[in-house]
């Protein structure tokens, strides 16, 4: 399993995985529509511009690969029930695709990223396990769901091997800060620039946040551990949005003063994932919130020439 | 409730729906792609024809309605997996448009037929309630589980008021004999015209089998019932394909000898489902075996001379 297809390396999350997968000596290929926002082009890696739902391109960068580590989406939770027909022709099917590609390829490994704060959409419990109903309630997550569904499906059909990572809130460098997603990079990012910090609802509602170097750490490892299934990916710690704003005005030492939005119908009022499915199986998270916070804000501090790229 | 659209209304079930909603004094739209294959147009019906996947027949055929019964599909689940991309498109973006134009419309009430012997997967307890893992092994039943939940998400989002009902095995008078649905009808046929029938397996799965009658009643009930959610809708009790091959001996008087076929890979061993739960709201299944497999027998005897016919 050396040689790895990226699809979505380019992105915040991605960017990560690359780094990891090339710190363990693998070759990387990146599928992606664009360039990486904050770096430059990596010369160890392979790039593959273009859509993954295009066939074609598909088949070119599936090309000489053992695995592939799938972390592309077209929508994010916000913006997903605006137009849940093109979430679906964006992400289900394109992947419903990919999976046919990867078995006519003789691709039999896939890390398939998932979203641990939206496919169990209202939770019952304080802490949610795996086995926890899939009730989402928004587009973007019954998309991840059904995509878990046709994995489950291929390897009972056709044998393919993978590893499904439902990932809590990822934060750190590299997050984008056009507002619809990750409200740790969001919040830091307009407090750098003296914007006003904006939540929806009281913030009150409380999320499990992962650091993004934990998450793509355990992205390159599980393209290598024999493990098979869902997992959990998050602190396992839940925080409310206003205590990541105590956090945020003790890390910067500046005077915060949020404007209140109403609250989105979308958001469940909390959501902390248990994570002992996969601790079980030897990765935890190694950052504590406080300590990624500080790298994610030094970052933008060293970033905040960039203001003219989304 | 008493102007009632049924979406697949000329179908094998959505026919029989049809009449127990006019026995209940429903005015009847129905939005089918053609005529019913063994009877004439109803008198008292409202026909419209083509394809609920386009806007501008869902907007026509939803005109002055108070409720959907949404019992099409464009698969079944022996095909659906050859090409799960025309699944996707034909049933599951279909359904999300109808749920957009429904809310457009002010239409807030969905019975939807979704199938107990394929969204559960590979069951993991001898009967299987609404509660089991939903972990489908067919494009089918993928798609089923999603549009339940983009149902869920309506409720959630927009105030939808449905009902799921998770069918078991359906027969009875009026099922196709075309060999890719339904054993009963398709082997009482085949019988009927001195074919041999065929089984995939060694004949030991096992299957809930529920008269098409009683499920239609049912539909038509649900729509006025102040209900919500899912509910397994089947007879409670699993028979194999050996014991019905042995009732259609007794029942027919004929000597049969089955051509075992190598099994398939995205047929479950064993699927009853447990009906507690509507039972619990005052429906029961009325209609014993081997009464509906002779009723379905009288009804093939009576229709032999429709040979031509699909």
């Amino acid at each position: 399993m050396n040689r790895v297809l990226v699809i979505g390396g380019c992105g915040f999350i991605g960017s990560h995985i690359v780094d990891s997968l090339l710190a363990r000596g693998c070759r990387v290929r990146v599928l992606d529509m664009k360039n990486e926002v904050f770096r430059a082009p990596l010369s160890e890696v392979d790039y593959v511009t273009g859509s993954f739902g295009s066939e074609a391109v598909l088949r070119q960068a599936l090309q000489g690969v053992d695995a592939v580590v799938h972390t592309a989406s077209t929508t994010v939770p916000s913006t997903s029930n605006l137009d849940p027909v093109a979430d679906i022709q964006g992400n289900l099917i394109a992947t419903v695709r990919l999976l046919k590609e990867m078995r006519q390829a003789g691709v039999r490994k896939m890390v398939f990223l998932s979203s641990g704060g939206t496919v169990y959409g209202i939770p019952e419990t304080e802490i949610v396990e795996e086995t926890h109903p899939l009730a989402p309630i928004s587009s973007y997550g019954i998309v991840k769901v059904a995509v878990e569904h046709y994995l489950h499906m291929e390897r009972q059909l056709h044998g393919l091997d993978y590893v499904v990572l439902r990932a809590a809130n990822p934060y750190g460098p590299r997050q984008g800060y056009n507002g619809v997603q990750g409200i740790i990079g969001n919040f830091l990012w307009k407090i750098a620039h003296g914007e006003q910090i904006e939540i929806w609802g009281d913030g009150s509602i409380v999320r499990d946040f992962i650091y993004v170097q934990d998450l793509a750490e355990l992205c390159a490892i599980a393209v290598q551990m024999p493990i098979q299934g869902c997992f959990n990916v998050g602190s396992g710690k839940g925080s409310s949005v206003n205590e990541i704003v105590e956090a945020i005005r003790v890390l910067t030492k500046r005077t915060i003063k949020p404007v209140y939005r109403p609250g989105r119908s979308f958001d469940v009022p909390r959501i902390v994932l248990d994570i002992s499915r996969i601790k079980a199986v030897g990765w935890a998270p190694r950052t504590e919130l406080i300590d990624g916070m500080r790298q994610s804000w030094d970052w933008i501090n060293q970033h905040r020439a960039i203001d003219d790229i989304a």
